[in-house]
Formats: structure tokens, C-alpha cells, sequence
């Protein structure tokens, strides 16, 4: 296996405020150009935000402050973008059509998968990486900050510095059989799916988190801690209206 | 830059039905769950359709028979998962609420980071790959196909096989400023839009496209040949039937 791809763990913590060099950060940005683009159109736009600047504590918040967001050498955020390739169309006198979801996706899969080669790339010049699931929950603050215009969106942020401690352990994974499927889905039963979790479930970090959290199961941490569904459901609404509001979602909604 | 990253260009033509060994192909997909995931929720879940298979056979015109799709040795279809992880939950007394628009987008993202390993990994062991941006457009024909489940949406399919010719060169891309922001999003004037775009509007492939297709410039072969609004607003429509046919939209919508 590649190695960086072998060896990958999040780093939670780095050495705070440890600034990455300005020809490193440029390699990392340009192993992220170099994935696969929809048509070739590139369509997406990454903002770099350095550890001291104002807009890098600005977003500070929007990560709620954990420990990979503030202590990192860089936030980098990967958006979808539309925009830029719109603009060079009208500028030639083509009309775009591009302001709708399924373009949304295009961008943010373009976005994506950039932002991967970017991870990959920082992990393989000794670099930690953490991504931040919560651009998509708090999109509508990183658009005002970022100063996105019109057919950007925020899709993910790749904390990204030197770490502070040495590397965690490997972080266990499914079986693959639990993720794969051949030809067609094959549906889990009852037992597979106690099969697949067992081994996380017997664990002695699962066995503290119970005991911290007072709850009999796993599960019920995911569920009634980390992600309850009334935050789901708030930050739904909340991302399709920064899709919305971005132009990027062409329907009208009742809600 | 890591070579394979820095090497990579898409692939259209494979060895028609040439098989990738299974062993091989395990190693591919034990790459993509190296990737990062949302909580260690491993979001996703990867379809593999073996050329020679009916499901195979049957994919194809979702990617309207494109010459990667139809001569490649595997289809590989990354889908956005929240079923496995909420059966789980359900089957330990916790209520999952992942039925909703932003944990489609968690689970997009845990299958589009897996994807980008999976071909990264894939090239590193001599084959090529191709993302098929179709499978979006005919989300639900791969939905029935692959018997995907409510909460199971695909994203992307990675065609891989062994090229059938000699790698081409490197795809052009823009200056790497065009793409790069520092802190805030600094917007396009004319002139950049113009510099950006000058190599690619000068070269001798685009100048033997505005002569197939009889158009003045190069947007225009993008915004009235290969990709107009008319296709994108009805492709649109159609992934957003998708989302909520998988239950993963919760909001009503008036068309």
C-alpha cells in the first residue's frame, strides 16, 4: 500500500502555531491540483488561512474551537465553486448554467477529492492532517468570513500543522467485507451486524467512554452525545440554506 | 510530490474486460478505508462490478456507454451510507437521525476521500482509473441496479482497468493562483479571468475543437455542447429525486 495511505491517523493536536513554510504549503496545493476535475474545469477554489492571521482566528469558532482547529499551523478550506468558471463563460459570451444542485455536486466532488490528494500530500512531508466535519454545520459563518460570493460553498476544512505528540495507533476500521459489496448490496443481517461491531464494542476505550458517559452502549454515545438528531436537523436546514443563499440549490422549499 | 499523485491522468480506454486479480483488488479497497471518516462512522459503502458481470453489463448506459466505462476491467460505485451505521444503532436501542441533507453530505465526504485512495492505490499498482461524473446524472438507474437501500446514495464510480494504450501527457491545468485564495476569497477582475484562461484557449487542441464544432470559443463548446443548462437542470432534478427517494431529504419542495 502507499505508505502515506497506510500510515494515515488524524492529529488532534499540534504544535500551536507552528507555521508551515510558504514552498510547503505551495507543493501541498499543487499535489491537490493535480486530482481528477469534472471536464477538466477545476471547479473548486481552496482559501488558506495561516496560523496569526485574523481571519485564521475568525474561524476558530466556527470549528467550535476544538484543539485540531486552534492549534493548527493552517486551516485550509475546500469549497465547491462554480463562480470562477462562470464568470470566464459569460466573459466569452456563453450563457452558464452551472447555479443548481447537481453542479453543487460536480464542485464538491471536485473539491473533495482534491482536498485528499492536499491531506496526502501534507501527511507524506511530515505534516499531521485533521479534516473538520464541521464546515457543512457551520457553512453560513465561513461564507460571511471567507467572503465567498456567489456559487461557492464550504465543503470540508483540513486542519493541517506539526504535530505535538507522537502519532497515535492506527485507527481500527470495519472489516472490510462491512464496507464492500460485490455486483450488488448485499443487506445486513442481524448477525452480520453484530459480527462487524464487535470488536470495537469490546474494546477498552469503548468500555471508558461507557463508563464517562454513563450510557450501557456505543451506539447510544453516537446517538444521544455526539450527534443527537435535533443538531442534525439544525444543521440541515442550516447547510441547504447556505446552498440556497449561494445559489446553488434551484428549488423552492416548504418548511 | 508523491510520484502517483504527480503522475496521475485519467484513463479512457482499458484492455476491454481485462480482469484486475481479486488479491489486488482487496488491496485497492483496504486503501480506501484507510481514508479519513466523520467520527470513525465509515459513511460509505463501495459497490465492485468485475467486467463480464450482468451488473456490469447493466451499469453501462448510466455512463452512456463511455469507452471507460464499457471496456473497463471494474466499475467501482462509492456510495454515501448512513443504513449499515443506523441498523446498528437501531439494533442497540439508540435512534439514529442521519436520515437528513447534512449527513448525506458526511457520508458523501467519507465516500469520496475513500474513493481518491482507492485511486491513488490503483495507480500505484499500474492501473489506470477514470471518475465517471455520470453517475449523478443517473443516480437512480444505479440506485436499482445495485439494490441500493433507503439511506444509500452514490456519488461517484471509479472506472479501473489496465490502459489499452500508452499513457497520455499530463492534463493542463490553471495557474495554481487561479485556484488559491490567502484568507479571503479574492474575487476575479477581467484581466485575471483572461490571463488564467489564455494557455488553454491558444493551444492547438482547442483550436481543432472550435473547428469540430464550429464555435467561436472554448466556453461556448462547454456551455452548448457538453454540459447546457437545459441537461444540467434536468439532471438536477432527477439526483434530488434520488435524495429523497433514499430518504435523505427531509424538507418538501415545490417544483
Amino acid at each position: 500500500m502507499i505508505p502515506t495511505i497506510e500510515r494515515h491517523r488524524s492529529v488532534r493536536n499540534f504544535e500551536p502555531g507552528r507555521p508551515i513554510p510558504d514552498s510547503l504549503m505551495t507543493e501541498l496545493l499543487a499535489a491537490a491540483a493535480r486530482a481528477s476535475t469534472v471536464g477538466n474545469m477545476q471547479l473548486y477554489s481552496i482559501v488558506v488561512a495561516s496560523a496569526g492571521s485574523p481571519v485564521f482566528d475568525a474561524l476558530g469558532p466556527c470549528h467550535f474551537n476544538q484543539p485540531a482547529a486552534v492549534s493548527a499551523g493552517a486551516l485550509v478550506t475546500f469549497c465547491a465553486d462554480v463562480h470562477r468558471f462562470s464568470l470566464w463563460c459569460r466573459q466569452r459570451g456563453a450563457e452558464p448554467g452551472y447555479d443548481n444542485l447537481q453542479w453543487f455536486m460536480n464542485a464538491a466532488i471536485d473539491a473533495l477529492l482534491a482536498s485528499q490528494n492536499f491531506s496526502l500530500e501534507a501527511e507524506a512531508n511530515g505534516l499531521g492532517i485533521c479534516y473538520l466535519g464541521t464546515t457543512t454545520y457551520n457553512a453560513g459563518d465561513i461564507v460571511r468570513i471567507l467572503r465567498l460570493p456567489e456559487g461557492v460553498v464550504p465543503v470540508a476544512t483540513v486542519a493541517v500543522g506539526y504535530s505535538a505528540e507522537p502519532l497515535p495507533g492506527l485507527t481500527d476500521r470495519l472489516p472490510l467485507e462491512a464496507v464492500v459489496h460485490k455486483d450488488t448490496y448485499r443487506d445486513y443481517t442481524p448477525e452480520r451486524i453484530d459480527e462487524m461491531w464487535a470488536a470495537r464494542e469490546a474494546s477498552e476505550e469503548t468500555a471508558q467512554l461507557l463508563r464517562e458517559n454513563d450510557l450501557p452502549n456505543l451506539a447510544r454515545i453516537f446517538t444521544e452525545r455526539r450527534y443527537t438528531k435535533g443538531d442534525n436537523l439544525h444543521f440541515s436546514r442550516a447547510y441547504l440554506e447556505v446552498l440556497r443563499g449561494q445559489g446553488m440549490f434551484e428549488f423552492d422549499v416548504n418548511e
